[in-house]
């Protein structure tokens, strides 16, 4: 299959290095203590960056940050949407001012949803789990794309930013970021440019470093911003940073998809269900029969179970090392590290659950 | 030359009766006497409409309606603007809520103005000379593209009518409509939609009529906005109101033109200044020599300074009248002409810049 990548599509395998070439992002490379000690930095799925060093210096000296992102409330919130809320917890605990958009005039043009529907799933789901993650919503600006602020002032200069942007962007420049355009996916584009950069606004905190992590299909959303800050001298905005996540892989191999549930675990998925899909459609790095396993070995590298151990659910190195060896020599069966992720997974969810149970009345009345 | 009418041009001699058919619009018909009281009514100058009946039956039946208008404060405000000037102080006397949009995003697209330029002209210029006419501001919703209102819900809806709109919108309609298109003018096309469309909106007058007065050139904006309307269901619009002028003449003829000064009379020029540009460059419907133009006549329909009394400054349909016939029979010399235009002019001019000296300071209050 052709790797096509764009921000709307992403299909057949990725070649990481070839996408740092490409996208002429940078290795993400080392990175301070309170940043290695994130195992999404550690094991490298976290793996590319531009200007980061502005934000390892603002860590380091402990100056001021905000870390930029947005959620499209459109399906449910699925393990390959954690690796950006887990993100904001750290940032948040690092100092970071955490902004968060909810896309819900990308929605209205990209997927027809009504307003109504994106602010109920953000609510019910996106931000609820965020809080059951540990994010502290009080200490974040969390708004909606269309309804930017309770304060005019930061209303009339978000929008505002919108506007301006338009004209030092053209057309050719849209489609050679996104193929095929509509005035729908235009304005929502310049929209997310305003996103990523308000937050310099003199309105909100002045200019300051800004990180948006994003899976590297995202970075045409970055390189534009980032271009716009260049050609819009209006503004003293310090040039945005950004770090680039691999995609999580789904349930089958590909990218974890949104419109395909037998793609993906949901954060709200019952650990019954979970054990289900798991067991059902998670792809094995294993062999055909137990004794050719045994023989063989397994290919951790390709077995979703062990990926999804590697991303979110087995924090310590040496137990993980332990797995894939173990499995590789044959010693521990496809079967087996389904049952180990299964565990994780349900402990994680149950968990998570009740944390949802505790945050859902608060954080349902602080944005509805 | 050939007839060019485009929002963004108007070039070579416009024939009225073409253009009713070309666009679509009707004949104004009869109207009430509130109306054909004015002269813009009752001698033409306002010669078409869409969706015009329901605005008489709001005059008729003392029912709220809105007048929207916009201004681009670039360059001086001149006789031209007056027009729709009038038209504001007029429809206010008439119990219609004015909404006056400054459209200082417009400007920064289609003209590289800043928005503290368009600040300060609209304010000096536009506004105070509105106020000097008649209008009383405070009963007016004015407001700045870039700024939409101190109250952060009204400020919310407006521009989120903007981003909704543009799903609604096709980039072949936005070409049909105004031939070449940039970013920057589509987003002011949408910004300008939702200027005509937001005073129905909840949190503004709700579903109420609304007339937009324009020249002819503008109506494809008025189509645009009202094919939004047909299929955005979303909101419960009635539909646009609009009148049409004929164009202001320039001087010598041709489109009033903010960019070529000797082409207008601003409503800021010395009562000096504008005796020198009529006796300079108003072009004359009389014959080249005092002998010829006693035997042949001169011609009022293309004389400007007859024009511009027929526009605005002889309210007298008699006295008008006597001034064609006379003109015609050649008893009326063009320097005679030109001198009862100035009279006229110079006597408004006066007043006129009396009246904005009273204004400015509050004007500028209010405003800045």
């Amino acid at each position: 299959m052709e790797n096509v990548i764009t921000p709307w599509d992403v299909k057949g395998d990725i070649d990481y290095d070839k996408l740092q070439s490409k996208f002429g992002v940078k290795p993400i490379g080392k990175v301070p203590k309170e940043l290695a000690d994130n195992i999404l930095f550690s094991r490298g799925t976290i793996f590319a960056q531009r200007d980061f060093e502005r934000i390892i210096s603002a860590i380091e000296n402990k100056k001021p940050f905000v870390m930029m992102t947005g959620l499209m409330p459109t399906g449910k919130m699925h393990l390959g949407h954690m690796l950006v809320a887990k993100q904001m917890v750290m940032y948040q605990k690092l100092g970071a001012k955490i902004y968060i958009c909810v896309a819900d005039i990308e929605a209205y043009h990209a997927r027809q949803q009504s307003l109504a529907d994106s602010k109920k799933i953000a609510i019910d789901d996106y931000l609820t789990n965020y809080a059951a993650l540990g994010l502290d919503l009080d200490k974040c600006d969390v708004y909606f794309q269309s309804e930017r602020s309770s304060d005019a002032k930061k209303t009339n200069s978000y929008y505002r930013l919108q506007n301006i942007l338009a004209r030092h962007a053209s057309f050719k420049e849209f489609e050679a970021v996104y193929g095929e355009i509509s005035p729908g996916k235009m304005i929502s584009a310049l929209l997310q440019a305003a996103d990523m950069l308000h937050a310099q606004l003199p309105e909100f905190e002045g200019p300051i470093p800004v990180v948006v992590p994003v899976g590297i299909d995202q970075d045409p959303h970055i390189r534009l911003a980032r271009d716009l800050v260049e050609r819009t001298k209006l503004f003293k905005f310090v040039q945005l940073s950004s770090t680039y996540n691999r995609f999580m892989p789904g349930l089958a191999g590909g990218k974890m998809s949104s419109s395909d549930p037998t793609s993906f675990i949901a954060l709200t998925d019952s650990p019954a269900d979970a054990k289900k899909k798991i067991n059902k459609y998670a792809f094995s790095g294993g062999q055909a029969t137990v004794e050719e396993h045994r023989k063989l070995g397994g290919n951790p590298d390709v077995d979703i179970s062990f990926q999804y151990l590697s991303y979110f659910f087995e924090d310590d190195d040496e137990k993980l090392n332990q797995l894939s060896s173990d499995y590789k020599s044959g010693k521990l069966l496809s079967g087996e590290m389904k049952s180990y992720l299964i565990d994780k997974l349900t402990n994680f969810l149950t968990e998570h659950h009740a944390k949802r149970e505790k945050h859902l009345a608060a954080v349902t009345k602080k944005f509805s």
